[in-house]
Parts: structure tokens; sequence; C-alpha cells
């Protein structure tokens, strides 16, 4: 049995694979989806800096309900990434995204775990921790953005 | 003191209003970001549609994950629509709605229940029922497009 598991593993990993990306008809709807997602997170990304950067005043529950939709948004876009064909185009994305897949799937549960940080701190209310935390979020967009997207 | 209280109301309702608005610095960014919100929920809602049409076979966690997304998309994009100066431009949004905000806002506020409906329904895994408030929210995307969208 154990001599399979090698094998079958690789098989749901391809099953998994293909299901992810058959969400999409054409490549371009990939791109379409997660540049809808990604400009979506930069606008209430966006409202939280101007928050934290103490350019707009702190709200509270503002400011949970933004990190509660950045959370949401954080594990949409990877399905739509990575797929056949969509880093030609009307796109930022680097083909060394497809190259160094294991790197870019690393770098996005970075960033969607220190958005699940960035909502328990938020709950606390305590403005310093959430202010560090955001630091960390920022970091890991900039860690992806500069590695895997086009300037 | 009962005779201000249309007036503050007036006040507050304006307070809130405004701030809505203000999250875009211009009107095209609020087109662009209904047009994403609208997108992305085309996309989760058609993947449901295609499980309750049972085109594609029935997993309730994966009907559940969509629900979810679908009801956080549900509550963003009404900040923005009806910002001035948005019924012009790269948009299928009709004049009528800025004429008829109130019947706007009533059938947004209607697909937002019936969406957390279909929560409360994907929750309980009965198909008969999921399917039947589907069709529920499939009705309250139509009232409104019917009426304020262009063909």
């Amino acid at each position: 049995m154990k001599k399979w598991l090698p094998i079958l593993l690789c098989f749901f990993l391809f099953i998994a694979f293909g299901a992810a990306h058959a969400q999409f008809a054409k490549p371009e709807l990939a791109i379409k989806y997660r540049q809808a997602v990604m400009f979506l997170m930069s606008q209430h990304v966006g409202r939280m800096a101007a928050m934290v950067k103490e350019k707009a005043s702190f709200n509270e529950a503002v400011f949970m309900d933004n990190t509660m939709v950045v959370e949401t948004l954080s594990r949409l876009p990877w399905q739509a990434f990575l797929v056949p064909g969509t880093d030609k185009g009307d796109t930022a994305l680097k083909s060394a995204a497809f190259e160094q897949q294991a790197k870019f799937n690393e770098l996005s549960q970075i960033f969607e775990r220190r958005i699940t940080d960035l909502v328990v701190k938020a709950k606390s209310g305590d403005f310093d921790a959430i202010k560090m935390q955001f630091g960390e979020v920022a970091k890991s967009c900039k860690a992806c953005h500069s590695q895997f997207r086009s300037q």
C-alpha cells in the first residue's frame, strides 16, 4: 500500500489543481477575477492604512469591517493565479510565478495568515498591536509583489 | 426637542451619505469598485447556479463557501452606486437609479436579506430549500437589473 501513497497523492493534487483551474472557462476570466479581488483588497487595505497612519480617525468598528472584508478576499485570488497562459495578456503577473510556484504559494499563505492575525488584533481593539500587525501584512504584500508583479 | 428630530436626522443622514461617497477619490474609482464586486458575485453565483441546476455535482461545503463569499460581497457595492456622476462613462448603471433612490435602496436590501437567508438554508444542507432560496436570490438580482442596468 505504502508505495502507492505518492502516486495517490499526486493524483489527488492533480484533481484539486484541475478543479481550481476549471473554475475559469478562459484565461482572461482568471485574470479578470484576480484583478477584481486585488483591486478590492487595495481599496479596503487603503482605508485601513489611512487609519493606521492616522490620516483618518481610527474607528474600531470600521477598521474591523474592512479587516473582515479583506480576510474573505484574501482567500480568493490564488485559484486564479498559476492558471496556464495567464502570465500573458493584460496582466502584471511575472512568468517567474510559474517557475517558482512553491515560493508563490508560500508567500500567499503567509499573507493569509497575517490577515487572520490582524482580525485577532482588530478584535482586541489595541491600536499599537493593530498597527504593528498591519505593518506585517503590508510587508507580506510587498514580498510577493516585488518578486512576482511587474512594476 | 421633538421639532429638531427631523433636522438632526437629515444631518446624520447627510454625514453618513457623505462618508460613504468620500470612500472614492474619483467617480471612476466608484465605478471600478462596484464592477469588481459585481463581477466576483457573478462568478460565485454562477458556481452556485451550476450546482442548483444540477449541471455540477452538489457539494455542500463548496456551496457554503460560495454563499459566504457572496454574503460578504453583497454588502459592498452599494457604497459605490449613487455616487454623483457615476451614471456616465464606462457603466451600465441607468440614471433611473438616481431618480428612484428609495426603490434602488429597497431592492439592494431585499437582495442582501435573501443572501443571508440563503446562508441559513445552506447551513441546513436541505437541497430543496437551498434551491428554492437560490431562486429567490436570482429573482432579486433580476428585479434590480431590469430596472437599473442597461442591457
